[in-house]
């Protein structure tokens, strides 16, 4: 493909112009990092595994009617995505406590909540991404209570699919996050799931062993992230006969 | 367990007394029957497939607080369920055209719907289970307008749902129908899922194949309806082990 101009360079992710008006490019890479980038490491593969994984889960939305950026996949690394007005918030859906909801409330990670939480966190790296609640939103204009609205049924139909994808494959999710952008068309605005959905972005554990099968793995330590990722592939059916060709060969002697 | 006093016999299941007040056992019978009755067969097997995947999408169901009848499993064609007063309506959800839709729209089987469509038959057997729309409901006292928007709710969720967990094995949820019912808490109601999900009940292709893994396959002849269900329950990891030992033994000379 010939050379494009970069829009903007994330922590996971590279925006590049699309060949379309409307449209960029997501690259993805392999860079991991957690804690507002003070960790942070390459991870070979995990750019792929992504991208693939992005594309099967926002595909599955798009067959159900959940509107969404993704086009179509380009390459390895890369898809075609339409572009969004970002709305700055991180939407998170929990499903059982984990990460900072059970440090805030002292709850076990893996209890079950009484039903799932919609919560969200102002995209801000400088201030760790704060936590807001609805009156924040809408008191800074970031949206207002419809698209409040709209965004809490997004969230919950995606929660409700990806319940469901992960429950065939002996998979509880525990949360995950989304963000959302608005397109337009005239006057007519519409607000749809952008960014990306992946092990990066969601909680995973194998029911059975309670392994957890996402970004944690980098997060504490737990092993090899591209392993677990690769588990989650493997189980959905993506990248069946790839699998042994993400990463370099290893020596073995 | 101790005889139980018969409460209902129907084409494809049996309901005896419960355990406790306000619950039934629910026997899954190995019967098949198609165009109201006039089609007959034993499916050995069946009762046991079914009994097996609904407790599956039920229990998945009730993960993500979607109220249904399920209670518990208790053995290989029984599952203890809550007694619901049935609401006499098919609700039927569809993604593709198939089946009567088909028919009366003269559209291709297969063809995709602008969105989901909720539809209802009046639950008559004598009737040959009548198509009739809200207005009907309404008029004959079926259901009130609040309780239809619950109904709708419900089945989107379950058709959110259960696409997910399909998607996730390669299967495409055409259409399939649930039966909703009413429990009471003294004066409190709440409409919930009952009677079963499973391969009677849904309309599932495979996404490769198109190969019918649902009762179509007995409906027209195409196959061993036992096989079909059974590769539904591998793919989700229900019966891996016990598959074999579903039917008889087949005399190979
Ligand atoms: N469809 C889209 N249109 C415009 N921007 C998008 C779209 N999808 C995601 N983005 C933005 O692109 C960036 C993705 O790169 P990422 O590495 O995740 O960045 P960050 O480090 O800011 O989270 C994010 O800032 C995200 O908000
Ligand atoms: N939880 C429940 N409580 C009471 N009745 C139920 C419940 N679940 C299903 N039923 C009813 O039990 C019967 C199930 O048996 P089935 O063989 O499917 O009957 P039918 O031939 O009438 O469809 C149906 O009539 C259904 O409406
Ligand atoms: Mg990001
Ligand atoms: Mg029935």
């Amino acid at each position: 493909m010939a050379r494009r101009k970069k829009i903007y360079e994330g922590k996971a992710k590279i925006l590049y112009e699309g060949p379309e008006p409307g449209t960029f490019v997501q690259y993805f890479k392999d860079d991991a990092t957690a804690f507002n980038a003070q960790k942070k490491d390459v991870i070979e593969g995990k750019g792929v595994l992504n991208n693939r994984l992005s594309e099967f889960f926002m595909q599955g939305l798009t067959n159900i009617g959940v509107p969404n950026h993704f086009i179509r996949r380009i390459n390895m690394r890369e898809q075609l995505i339409r572009q969004v007005e970002i709305i700055p918030l991180e939407v998170i859906v929990r499903n059982f406590a984990a990460g900072s909801l059970s440090k805030r409330l002292g709850m076990e990670e893996g209890t079950a909540l009484p039903r799932p939480i919609v919560e969200y966190s102002y995209k801000n790296d400088a201030l760790g991404d704060p936590m807001v609640s609805e009156e924040y939103v809408v008191a800074f204009g970031w949206a207002n209570q419809q698209d409040l609205d709209d965004i809490v049924s997004l969230a919950l139909r995606v929660n409700d699919f990806l319940s469901g994808v992960f429950y065939a494959v002996g998979i509880k999710l525990v949360d995950f996050k989304i963000e959302v952008g608005r397109i337009w068309d005239g006057d007519f605005m519409r607000l749809i799931v952008a960014d990306e959905i992946s092990p990066d972005s969601c909680r995973l554990w194998d029911v059975k062993s309670g392994r957890k099968l996402d970004k944690d793995v980098f997060r504490r330590d737990l092993g090899d992230l591209a392993d677990a990722y690769s588990e989650v592939a493997r189980r959905l059916g993506v990248l069946p006969a790839q699998t042994t060709h993400l990463t370099k060969p290893t020596l073995i002697n």
